[in-house]
């Protein structure tokens, strides 16, 4: 599908490393199995490692390199938790990998006006244990503990994001290093600007091709007064959807909708040490006033039972409650071990809800017919699904088949007005799907790159093309 | 401040307008008067005609005549209802002015999916009028009657955006016509998507300078089992930002929130025939189910008592409550007629909530200071206030005067890390407010600019000046 991974590359040009040494010191390394680290990500697509790997301390540490990694036309990819789905780290021109965690403070929480900035290496999981005295949260949550800024670069989102919206909904203003190693700050703090042109949202989901994000301003949210958590199985993947449609659909504020189907949940109960009913389930979460909450879970029970539902088991404790959300993050690693040795092919679709149904309807059909083990479960409250298809990394025709299935997926997703990718993003993997999705706005996409970075030296290869290659300006 | 308008502008040249009138035939039109009612907006801006006004049809028109003028070099400006209150309309170098109110189908509404497809020129009034039956509504709601491709030109906003979120978070995708006359469609129906640079939230708030929205979906939501609206009296401002304070920080999810000073309630007593106590006041709304409206209603009663206000005077009638609404969208209107002849310099700063207080107390004392009346009101939930500082149009020294407030209040916002324009947008108004809020990143605004409209032929000299003049490619 791709051309050899290795075909791409060009050496490093006399001095560049000696000079990026003298700048950074001890925070550059060229082992080769932190190389091999930074080249990978956790899909199927292969390694593709870069030249070398350097450790920015600061916004400026970051626009020094930036600025020789220009001067000699040197690739550079930012890189954080390494989780991302669709190659977006892979080095495939080599270059110089920058990997963000060790910047990795948060400057400044303010409790008042519900926001924090931090640096772009903090996780999700950091900074929800440093807000846990202020009474605040920080909700999107991709399953892996992603880096801020990672998650800002792929527009991510997760199981919270029918309630508080995905990170382009949640990123308020970003400090960023372009292509010329000019540093940018794109807003301030307000809730809402018209201040001219929104580069905030054109660099979230931009995936480190037209600047590189290294502080983030984010909204956070008061921890509910109540919270209360349930599982509820279901005779089919079919009436699990239909509940959650419904309860879309009139308007409901659930915080979690998610749906594992009866394959996810026996890889969870077996990675997890849970003992759910192996049918198909929906892990549903309300947030609220106690009246609210109780208000809002009777309506979706309600919902459920009248498409065949069990009744809610409730997960009562926080410890309780805890243990069922690890779980459903780890629906991707789990699903892995049913299949030992196996990468996956993660699909990635999202649809209007009111074909949810019978796109997973469809999507079922491919399952059945494949000759691997795949497993369906997502954020079907926002239309979003993923199946985690096994292949054997070595065997060419089940990369190909799982290829297929993924294929299959998304031209169907499109024929339903929904998207390739409702969070994972481009990287490489997608190209061709997002030329087929939205192939009118690609030259537009286009100039936009080259106009931000005409030498192409900001993870070269991945989202869109630009008409040249890399080259010095 | 800026330079005479007509000193900017350019003949059409030779040709043009007999190949615009084969083209276009009767929806060309160089009536004075037209011309006129079209050079102009809302604001105290003067006017600046476009040479020729045309109402195209169908995106296809649109593109049609953006690649005649293209071809032509002539400035090219989209028109929606007019009511923009930075010169945003303004032909400030002549040329071609599109009027959108023909395009004017809702194209499809998708009850299930809780979103609408809309031509540009559909106002909100009208949308809402269409969905009356379909149990959805649709949020945005700035004071005029505004098309709904100009409010995502401008990303507005209005009253309910405390809850509903603004323009930005509403467009779910565009079509839109780029300056070298393709069509483009910057997303589908999908709740969420990471498929490339987010195009959508480019264009939207750019003003008709990097495109030309034709047509576009936007979220709707489901028509809240319960309604409530009172509004409540304070014995000072500060009490009432206090109030509102309190009430976002501890997540009530108030569906409307605004403050009216007492001069503004005079105003609009006047011009809606209301008897509200002319004291500083709330305008609350309360959205969700009876029992949740109920509970929300109550914990705002208790905080605003903390802070002295006075008891919620409750709008029970829907018709009532309309009256209300209506009254407070035409606070803009009522506030001219305090001065009969005059016009507006109107603020738009938005800060952090934790600043509200400290920043409108301290503008209180610019209002003080004064030689001309001010009102003061706005979306405080938000952290966004207005001031309509009443100028005589032909008096330089009452100009000057209001500018100088205008500017402080900038100032003050900045200060604080707010913005300098929370919906209205920059027009030709506030390029130097831009200048000074985001300067750091207006290169890349610029280099957007030069390569989606390497001419500059779309609203030029509006939100940033690319390096060059008007010009043939």
């Amino acid at each position: 599908m791709n051309a050899p991974l290795s075909s791409l590359r060009r050496p490093l040009p006399d001095g560049f490393l000696a000079a990026l040494q003298t700048r950074c010191g001890a925070a550059v390394t060229t082992t080769q199995a932190t190389l091999d680290h930074h080249g990978k990500d956790e899909s199927w697509h292969g390694t593709a490692a870069p030249d070398v790997v350097v450790y920015p301390q600061s916004t400026q540490d970051v626009s020094d390199i930036v600025r020789l990694c220009a001067s000699h036309c040197v690739p550079v990819i930012a890189f954080g938790a390494g989780t991302s789905l669709e190659g977006h780290v892979l080095a495939i021109q080599g270059g110089v990998c920058m990997d963000m965690t060790r910047m990795n403070r948060v400057c400044a929480i303010h409790v008042e006006d519900l926001d924090v900035t931090v640096e772009a290496g903090v996780t999700r999981k950091q900074l929800n244990r440093e807000l846990h005295t202020s009474g605040l949260f920080f909700p999107i949550d991709p399953g892996a503990d992603a880096t801020l800024a990672g998650m800002a670069a792929t527009r991510a989102s997760g199981t919270n994001a029918v309630r508080y919206g995905t990170m382009r909904e949640n990123v308020l203003g970003l400090t960023a290093v372009l292509a010329d190693a000019s540093i940018v700050t794109t807003g301030g703090r307000a809730r809402k600007s018209s201040a001219g042109y929104d580069l905030t949202r054109l660099l979230v989901g931009s995936e480190g091709t037209l600047g590189i994000i290294t502080e983030l301003t984010v909204k956070l949210y008061p921890q509910p007064e109540a919270i209360a958590a349930a599982v509820c199985a279901f005779p089919s993947v079919d009436a699990a959807v239909r509940t959650v449609i419904q309860t879309i659909q009139i308007g409901v504020p659930i915080a979690r909708c998610e749906l594992l189907d009866a394959l996810t949940i026996a890889a969870v109960n077996r990675h997890s040490k849970l003992s759910l009913r192996e049918a198909p389930m929906l892990f549903c979460e309300f947030h609220g006033t106690k009246a609210g909450v109780a208000e809002q879970s009777k309506m979706v029970q309600d919902i459920a039972r009248e498409h065949g539902g069990m009744d809610f088991e409730w997960a009562t404790l926080q410890e309780e409650r805890s243990r069922l959300w690890q779980a459903r993050h780890d629906a991707y690693p789990a699903c892995l071990q049913l299949r030992p040795g196996s990468r996956a092919v993660a699909t990635d679709v999202c649809v209007p809800i009111s074909r949810l149904a019978e796109c997973i309807a469809a999507t079922n059909e491919d399952i059945a017919r494949a000759s691997m083990p795949i497993a369906l479960f997502g954020h079907v409250g926002d239309g979003n699904f993923h199946l985690v298809i096994l292949v054997d990394p070595e065997n060419s025709a089940d990369l190909e088949e799982g290829q297929a299935v993924n294929t299959r997926v998304v031209m169907r997703a499109l024929e339903m007005n929904g998207t390739c990718t409702g969070e994972h993003g481009i990287g490489f993997g997608k190209m061709d799907f997002l030329e087929m999705e939205l192939g009118s706005a690609l030259p537009a996409m286009r100039a936009i790159k080259r106009a931000l970075d005409p030498q192409n030296i900001l993870n070269p290869g991945k989202v869109v093309l630009p008409d040249e290659p890399c080259r010095m300006a």
